[in-house]
């Protein structure tokens, strides 16, 4: 017997139900993208590796997916470098074309090319899979989606204002109700590291600082010593030890910390601008955090960071985020174009739902109506009432067998059909249909009008 | 200056547009796949190598992208074979897994792989990008979708003639009026290679006979005996030279034609229930046609076939296509499991449906209303009316800049926003709005209520 198949690690099966609920928050993100104006593209699974190469540094470029060339394609190595098996170096000679890591660098690219039908600023969507070859563990997976939405061609703060307002009205419509929408500003961190004094300094600091909860003061200022920042320094960014009143209270202290860096000064500016507006504009169901040990992105976000958390009492990491970037476009030869976007974590927000139960108003695409196969005749008539049950959109079906009623009511339980229609030489002759509610048990004899309007009805 | 970067050959970016026109054909095959009792899943976009070679021919094989595994994948190759560079001995070393080809195969590992949680009969619908290492050309690309629907675990005819059924709704929906679904049966085609005594004719046979609108009988009687099919034989088949009836008359024809056919006379029967119920429950828009050279994958249809042509007039290739197959699932080891399913050709459709402006009635995905940015109090009036709108599902936003009225009009102009509203400190102090309709130009101030009223029609 041939061996049960299986599937690569790190990728996934999605059975009807589990398609239903992913399509019940991508349809959500998707309606909310648009209301806010952002317009959805699509790009290639895979791009020329010329475009992917060298955009996620070394680390990246190892876990992004290669495809090999067709046809004879080891006639175009030399064979000295086939015989050193220097993988790396062959990779370039036998592959053209890799799947994408992620949605921003195909967007740059999607942008530079297109960019003289494009009206700037530009404000795209896109929700599509992403490919990474890394470890496979608990929730993180080789193929995943990832839905973006980013405008570039524009520095205006509003909409950076505008992308908390819509992580509010996406959670609010999931009924997740109690995210923490977590804000810093790259400008922020600049200027921290210019009053420590030691730019190269500040991920330690930042990731040094994130321990506060669990280490106290002491052990933060203890490994930051370690880490080579000096007491004076750590002096001078005392505030952040206490850190912890209202956004205001956080700004303030901010402010009079950073008066000595113009940078830092624009980023409070910065912040305070979405802060005040968030805060006279009001939030749906999310809370807005400062929060200066946000660095997520480090290396590209220029301006604005988000980061997004589940609801207190769910344990899982960040389930969006995002950042403005001011030269995302410039790897690819169009300068001086600012972006700013943030994402939505798919499978963490699945699982969160899952285990909240928000799932439980998602419409499952099973039929609502099977009617039971007794033979030829029987089944013809039900062929009829079928047209009219499917044009006015019920979901509805006839068994396709005249097998044992046993086994037809068997599978309409399991599929967990609500109505079964049962129509023998009685039901035919008198022009109705007996209905079964596979809930109560409940059963009765209607003509084709009443039938459809108990499937109407929830 | 950086090259300016482009994509894989064969393969496409999708601007807005596109993606709504795609959207709003996926959304009516979903919704009918939905009404017709079908359930969505998804399966990987790679499988493992050993799961789809071997599936599709030599030819097959060929076109099926294969991705490199990571990391050092050349240590595993023996000097000796990597010498020889014998890429195809050396892939199997070098790639383990490989880009999906179509659906059906992953449908069929999916199948086997997850039987025990299946309920059969089982109707799955699946609608993903598929992608072969095809030469591109007009209309065939490296990356498409495909849009199945299947039923496994049923022999009943029904479900054959549900399926012209649903193409009909389809396309009946998406008003392309007058599409041909042709009908055959395999067995059909076995009775007639029974006929003309000789099996393996069958294919040079029906490609001849398909050419009799062209060729004429004499063509096609020449084309014939150049290929070695006898002259007896050919007159046994003698009716199939002046097929032109309706559909019953046809019916009769092949009925005395292949009484001596036991196999032949299972298929005019089952081609004859499919179309006599298709008769009597009519169809919206659709023709049904008996097409006996019609023998689109005749290495695995075992039952039916199904070819949809676009309305006459459109030159465009098949639309749809599909068949039963009585061992899908056998080459995974379940065996005896019978298959039917049909395909929707979703780039072919865009093209006819772009050709004949059907398009028209696609809502893009462009925003109804934009608010001028005039400044930091008047964006922040704006926004507080965003709100309301949003809140309202009118897709709206404001310009994301405080720069020159023109550039902001010309934005407006160039997305095709219907309404654009100004707000000065005049209508600040007023607490009202002008709205101008880009349309028709006119220009009127409203309230808030009235504004909402305006965008909300049309």
């Amino acid at each position: 017997m041939a061996q049960k198949p299986s599937i690569p690690k790190g990728t996934r099966d999605f059975s009807p139900t589990e398609v239903a609920k992913r399509n019940y928050i991508f349809s959500i993100i998707k309606q909310v993208f648009e209301v806010y104006g952002f317009q959805p593209i699509e790009t290639p699974s895979f791009e020329n590796s010329s475009t992917l190469m060298g955009k996620y540094g070394e680390e990246g470029d190892r876990l992004i997916f290669k495809i090999l060339n067709s046809g004879n394609y080891l006639n175009k190595v030399e064979d000295v470098l086939l015989s050193t098996k220097d993988s790396l170096k062959v990779t370039s000679k036998i592959s053209e074309k890799a799947l994408r890591y992620d949605l921003t660098v195909p967007f740059a690219r999607y942008v530079v090319q297109h960019q003289n039908d494009i009206v700037f600023p530009f404000k795209r969507y896109q929700m599509q899979p992403v490919w990474r070859a890394d470890r496979p563990q608990k929730g993180r997976f080789r193929e995943f989606y990832q839905c973006d939405a980013d405008v570039v061609g524009s520095k205006g703060l509003w909409q950076e204002v505008e992308f908390v307002q819509l992580y509010d009205a996406v959670f609010s419509k999931l009924k997740l109700i109690g995210t923490t929408i977590k804000l810093n500003n790259r400008k922020i961190l600049a200027g921290i590291s210019e009053i420590i004094g030691e730019k190269d300094k500040l991920i330690d600091f930042t990731v040094a600082l994130d321990k506060l909860d669990k280490i106290g003061e002491e052990g933060v200022t203890k490994e930051m010593l370690a880490k080579g920042i000096s007491e004076e320094a750590i002096k001078k960014v005392q505030p952040l030890f206490s850190f912890n009143g209202s956004n205001q209270e956080k700004l303030n202290q901010l402010q009079s910390m950073l008066t000595k860096s113009e940078e830092g000064t624009q980023g409070v500016e910065d912040l305070r601008f979405v802060v005040n507006n968030i805060e006279k504009l009001g939030l749906q169901s999310a809370n807005l955090e400062l929060d200066v040990t946000l660095a997520r992105g480090l290396n590209y976000y220029t301006g604005a960071i988000y980061e997004v958390s589940a609801p207190k009492g769910v344990k899982m990491g960040s389930i969006g985020g995002g950042g403005r970037y001011d030269d995302l476009t410039g790897i690819f030869g169009l300068k001086n174009v600012s972006g700013v976007g943030i994402s939505f974590g798919l499978d963490r927000i699945y699982l969160v739902l899952e285990e909240l139960n928000l799932f439980d108003t998602v419409e499952l695409p099973t039929p609502k109506v099977m009617f039971v196969n007794l033979g030829e005749n029987e089944a013809a008539y039900c062929m009829n009432a079928l047209i009219t049950l499917r044009k006015n959109n019920i979901k509805s079906e006839l068994y396709p067998d005249n097998t044992k009623m046993k086994k037809q009511f068997n599978y309409a339980n399991r599929r967990e059909i609500s109505y079964v229609v049962i129509v023998g030489s009685d039901e035919i002759k008198n022009n109705n249909f007996t209905v079964k509610n596979m809930n109560s048990g409940e059963q009765k004899v209607c003509n084709l009008e009443e039938l459809l309007k108990i499937s109407t009805l929830f």
